[in-house]
C-alpha cells in the first residue's frame, strides 16, 4: 500500500493519475493547512519541508520530487507498461523528458508564481515573472519539437512522461492560449485528458 | 559506444565519472566554443540549446539533463551495481536524491551564477545570488540530515547518486568553508573523491 500526501493544483496530481493507471492500491491524504482535516504538521514529521507530493512507499520510505516518484512508480510496476525497461531504446528519451519537465518547465512555473523563493520581496516580483513567461514558451517549444512524430513523447507509445507533461499547461494563467501555439502538445493533452484515470482523479477533487 | 559532449566545470563531470565506474567505452567530445577544436555548432545540431552534458546513446538517441543521464546509464549497466534495481527498497531514496540534486542544488547554483536567466539584467543580480546562497545551505542541510547513518546516500552502499552529490560542493565559491559545516557530506566527498575513476577523469582535464 502506498500513501500519497496530495493537494489539488500541485504536482501530486500527476502521481495520483499514475497510481490509477498502475492499478495499485493507495491512500490519499489531503494536505490542506495547519487546521485542516489532515494537518500539514503530520506531513512535516515525514518531510520537514511539507512538500506535496510526498509518497510513502510500502516499505515506509519517504519520497519527494514528483519526477523521481513518477520514475520510481512506473519502474516498480512494469506490468502496466508505463515506462520503457532499462534495456529499451526508448528509455533514454523517457528519462530525458521526465527530468527536463522537472528542471525546466516546473522551475519556470515556480519563477512565475513563487518569486519570493528567489528575491527577498514579500510581494510578487514582476521582472522574474515576465522572464519566466518567456522562458516557459521556449521550453514548450522544445517539447513541441520533440513531439514529432507523436502523438506521445515516445511516439505511438503512451507512458508516465505523458501524464507528467499533460499536467503542466493547466498551470498556466492562459492554458488555452498557450496550447493554441503548440498543436502537437495540444493533441497530446487532449488524448491524455480523455483517459479514465484522469476522470477518476478529478472526481476525487 | 557512447559519446559524451562535455566541458570542464559542468555537470558532464559526474557523467564522465559514472561512465568510468561502469567500465563502458565512450568518446569524449570537448565543447569549448565556436572556434574550438570541437565546435559548439556541432553540438547544436544534436541539441539546439548546446547544453553539456549531452550524451549520445549507442542507438543514436540524444540525451540531455544530467540527472536523467545518470539514472539512465546506471540502470543500463546493472552489473556495475551503481543503482538499486526497481525491486530494491533502496531505489526510492536513490531516485529521490538524484532528482532533488537536479531540481534544488543545481538550480540554486544557476541562481548564484546565471542570474541573467531569471531577470533582464546583463550583469549579475545580487539579490537573487544572495538568496540562493542561503537556499543552498538549507539544501545541503537537508542532504546532511539524510546522510545518517551514511557514509553514502544509501548507507553502506556506494551508488551513482554519490557521484552526482560529490560534484556539487566544488561548484561553491568557498567549498572548504561549506563542507566544514556538513561533516557527513564532507566525509562522503572525501571518500568519493578518492576513487580511481575520479583520478582518471581529472587526468583528462
Amino acid at each position: 500500500m502506498y500513501t500519497l500526501y496530495r493537494r489539488t493544483g500541485t504536482a501530486s496530481y500527476a502521481v495520483e493519475v499514475l497510481l490509477e493507471e498502475l492499478g495499485v492500491e493507495f491512500e490519499r491524504v489531503n494536505v490542506v493547512n495547519e487546521t485542516g482535516h489532515q494537518s500539514l504538521a503530520g506531513l512535516k514529521q515525514l518531510n520537514p519541508l511539507g512538500e506535496v507530493p510526498t509518497l510513502i512507499a510500502p516499505g515506509g520510505t519517504v519520497m519527494t520530487e514528483s519526477a523521481a516518484i513518477m520514475i520510481y512508480l512506473a519502474d516498480a510496476h512494469p506490468g502496466a507498461g508505463m515506462a520503457p525497461a532499462a534495456s529499451d531504446p526508448a528509455r533514454a528519451a523517457y528519462l530525458r523528458w521526465m527530468v527536463y519537465l522537472a528542471t525546466n518547465v516546473y522551475m519556470s512555473y515556480r519563477h512565475m508564481y513563487q518569486t519570493y523563493g528567489y528575491v527577498p520581496e514579500a510581494s510578487l516580483y514582476p521582472p522574474i515573472q515576465e522572464m519566466a513567461r518567456n522562458t516557459i514558451i521556449e521550453e514548450f517549444q522544445q517539447i513541441e519539437d520533440a513531439l514529432s512524430p507523436g502523438p506521445f513523447v515516445l511516439g505511438d507509445r503512451f507512458s508516465a512522461v505523458d501524464i507528467y507533461l499533460a499536467m503542466f499547461p493547466d498551470w498556466h494563467t492562459e492554458p488555452e492560449q498557450l496550447l493554441s501555439r503548440f498543436p502537437a502538445l495540444n493533441r497530446l493533452c487532449t488524448t491524455v485528458n480523455a483517459r479514465p484515470s484522469i476522470a477518476r482523479v478529478r472526481a476525487n477533487g
